[in-house]
């Protein structure tokens, strides 16, 4: 009897350190199982966050030109929108809007017909980033630029004529604007 | 004797209560192990999907003029591939077939010589996206355009020239074509 | 005490199975983990590894012709730089280097004033990639090109004029030059 009295206590005891032993290995497991879940929702938020991407071109329907303007106050309209992921872009302003911070890609396409000033600059609110100019085409005036940039949620990007030039469209789309997130900051 | 039995048994219930904690753990453990895999997998797939991207230029070799036509039913070939991530782009026919649902941006550039028409629209299945249009330019004609597009998987997407235009190209290569996926859907 | 003696051997016994259940659980957990965790990390490579995307235009400061050279050297340098996330482009050489193995998106734009040739090439190391010329255009020269190309780590991406042709820039930024990383390999 004081034998297996004996055996079970020294059982017991070899359990004690087994279980101590689990115990540490279950608290182990659910640091690094936390740690795994902080960065499993980081990475899929840039999946949910990536997808802001937008275009569109000039005319809607019909076509012809827009300008020439003595003094211009607003951005070019682009209406005929062929994407539009995460409304960036508004189609009644020609505003595009960042959705969340981040770097973009920008670029757009100005096309005119002989006879008068072509000339479009790509404005980071109301900073020009880059241009396009072209005066008095021989035939038609054609011309592209695009930026990399770096928007705080909120900036505004637009492209505007310059006074006294022109652009032209028609149903085939000569004249776009678009652009996308590359990767959030 | 009766002493350490108590404290025995004492001592099995509290393993018990031990026991039954930790098997509370391992199910919770378990439960959010497979949670995170399956957000893994589904991140994982974004990896690999996004590897969707191609350029090339008109002429493998040589230069020359493509066109003018008087009835175009084809797109425009281009042979010589700089890139063609997720083989999309057939350098047989000139299409790039979407190979997964999503977001892509293409573009393209054309270049002309004097005296003649260069007009290039980029189709998404048989409907025209954009276009580049330049009317017997004094010299040369450059000309581009880009677009953002949501494609099916399968959606062909290629550039076509129009009746009586041209484009050139030699081994510089001025006139070309690509694309890549900004995110799948 | 006999009988309570024989119950508590067996309590003790159908604790050792359970431990042993415990024990295999947390194992297969621990295997898991280890494999998840790997995925994640190669995962958390593609946030860090993707942020690479440049832009710059011509001029810093002020208006000018760049150009016309007898034999072009060394490559046109884009001083006014609006990104350079991942430092690949450096803005005293005009010269991107590939901060890791990937594909990766070029395109550059340029622009002359009438009168002079504008010829322009991309190049991947010392090889001519794709290019932009216009013959004395009859008022402004306006062209672009870009592609998708395979980079090694080290790579170096720049643009060269050609021997007698010019380019233009003032603080309008006609004259630009840019890429991103599509996606690590």
């Amino acid at each position: 009897m004081e034998e297996r009295l004996r055996t079970m206590e020294e059982r017991l005891q070899s359990k004690s350190s087994t279980e101590e032993q689990l115990q540490r290995e279950n608290e182990a497991l659910k640091t690094t199982v936390e740690m795994m879940q902080a960065k499993l929702e980081s990475l899929q938020s840039i999946k949910e966050a990536r997808q802001v991407a937008f275009s569109a071109s000039l005319s809607a329907s019909g076509s012809g030109h827009t300008g020439p303007f003595s003094s211009v106050e607003s951005a070019l309209i682009y209406r005929k929108v062929s994407a539009n992921f995460g409304n960036g872009y508004n189609s009644e302003t020609g505003i595009f809007t960042a959705p969340l911070k981040g770097v973009y890609y920008f670029r757009f396409y100005a096309h005119c017909h002989t006879g008068n000033k072509m000339a479009v600059s790509l404005y980071k609110n109301d900073k020009v980033q880059c241009s396009v100019f072209s005066e008095r085409p021989w035939t038609n005036g054609n011309a592209s630029n695009g930026i990399v940039l770096i928007l705080e949620k909120g900036d505004q990007i637009y492209t505007k004529l310059w006074d006294e030039s022109w652009v032209y469209d028609d149903p085939a789309s000569y004249t776009s604007f678009g652009g996308f997130l590359l990767f959030p900051l």
